[in-house]
């Protein structure tokens, strides 16, 4: 049941990504390829499938197994952004990584000026998709506040990724930890979770609810993360492991053992499970895909 | 009378950006002051002031001297996206430039992880601003559009620079620096007064008029600013002179002469008043801004 929403959602994904991204042909040629490079490297969907399922949950059974129509667009923004973090997050001034999702990174194959120019494409492009989302204006806009704010500087992406970058080299203290974790990958997760259910026609309550679920899922996400980074190989993670500790990032793991850590994620997933209590059985997908983020291997 | 316009437009401008940037000392306190450091480097505010008056011509003679409300918050929003290219082209692996309207270049103030970052946010941020603009939510989808559109990579400012990346060290032809002139600097001026033009509620008819007059005006600003870095010193232009030839860029005076280079963006400047003839008295202000933008020494 899982495995089929995850290949669906993948599938769904990638064929949305594919009409809404330029051609690899279309002038110039090269910031094309290198936004494809990077956006067509095996990566999970697990933002826009998270949308997608919220939404689906929202919209409720008079959908019938099929999707609120055009929702796949927001989870291919949303996959946009998320690659645009990747290239610049990647680049030599930065995390200095050769290696995602197991090819080389945007700036090792296409070189730094165009992996910076993709990644800002990659966010153009993510708020042109947004503009012309097939739901009432109204919602367009709350859509494109929700994710400008989820991957803005104030407890958005850039702040957790500013945060994250000067924490290094310090000793990691909990109140930090737990901004950058909140603000660097639950503040996007949330905002997809939010913008799904958004799409489908949310109350304001149903959004709340979704908020919830979204905070904890983001939280538990990041810190399995961290203790991947740990516990894997390179060739597991399809990405240099071990990362953070020779850098001495702030990390659950470094701050609380192993152990302690997947206990806390765990503890999340069931609170996210309870945020949607309201939604009663039609939770079951979006709390499945909670547990599959925790006890995933890479 | 011009005077007091770009005096005008400035001050507006400025005091919206001063309202819609988070505060320097908002945590995490290095980007928001990296982003300030660029957007109040004393820029001339062209992009909205542009903005602004293609607005206040469309609303006409009702408004009384005012200006259509909240449309310096699009102008803000456009002085965001600039600043953003800005900060990206003076990276080390792009232009590499230590200076910038006479002050250090965000990469050199803050290091490059930060300048990445804050151009990124500054991006971030404008798209937050437009979705929450004071028009109806309408309106303010098709301006979003209508500015990705500008600052994407086809036709738009993105693919103008990478073009440009690439011209260097060979030999310039007429298409490709018609290609870099007219997507790297004219499309994002055509998305102002376009922009400024819906905002205030034009019709289809004066979007394609407003539209004409972006586009010649933005050609005649990218020539004038090519011949300026030929003719003035660095300390004329507040940021490093004569880079175009030592980088060997495709420039219109290298391919065509100082002169004919001039004579070129008079005439341009002649086609965009005609652009406007429809608007009658009421484009005074916007074809005088037109002579400014090619009479300006810096």
């Amino acid at each position: 049941m899982l495995k089929k929403t995850l290949q669906e959602g993948q599938e769904t994904t990638d064929s949305a990504l594919e009409r809404l991204l330029p051609a690899a042909t279309q002038h110039p040629t090269s910031i094309h390829q290198a936004m494809r490079h990077s956006v067509f490297a095996g990566g999970k969907r697990l933002r826009p499938i998270l949308c997608i399922e919220a939404g689906r949950m929202v919209a409720g059974p008079q959908l019938a197994g099929t999707l609120p129509a055009g929702i796949e667009e927001v989870g291919a923004a949303l996959e946009m952004l998320h690659t645009y973090s990747l290239i610049h997050d990647d680049l030599p001034a930065l995390d200095n990584d050769d290696l995602r999702r197991g090819r080389p990174t945007c700036h090792k194959a296409f070189g730094e000026a165009i992996a910076i120019l993709a990644g800002d494409a990659l966010q153009t492009q993510a708020y042109e998709v947004l503009a012309r989302l097939q739901c009432p204006a109204e919602v367009r806009v709350r859509i494109i506040e929700e994710i400008a704010r989820g991957t803005g500087t104030i407890d958005g992406m850039i702040g957790g990724q500013v945060v994250d970058l000067e924490a290094e080299h310090t000793k990691p203290d909990v109140k930090m930890l737990e901004y950058i974790h909140r603000s660097k990958t639950a503040a996007l997760i949330t905002a997809s979770v939010v913008s799904g259910g958004l799409y489908a026609g949310a109350s304001e309550d149903a959004v709340a609810h979704l908020r919830k679920f979204g905070q904890s899922i983001g939280l538990a996400f990041q810190i399995v993360d961290d203790v991947l980074d740990v516990t894997q190989t390179s060739e597991q993670l399809g990405k240099t492991a071990g990362k953070d500790l020779t850098s001495e990032k702030a990390t659950y793991p470094a701050l609380f053992g192993i152990e302690e850590s997947i206990r806390k994620a765990d503890s999340l997933v069931q609170e996210a499970g309870e945020a949607l209590h309201s939604f009663g059985g039609r939770a079951e997908i979006l709390k499945s895909l909670a547990h599959f983020l925790v006890e995933r291997k890479k």
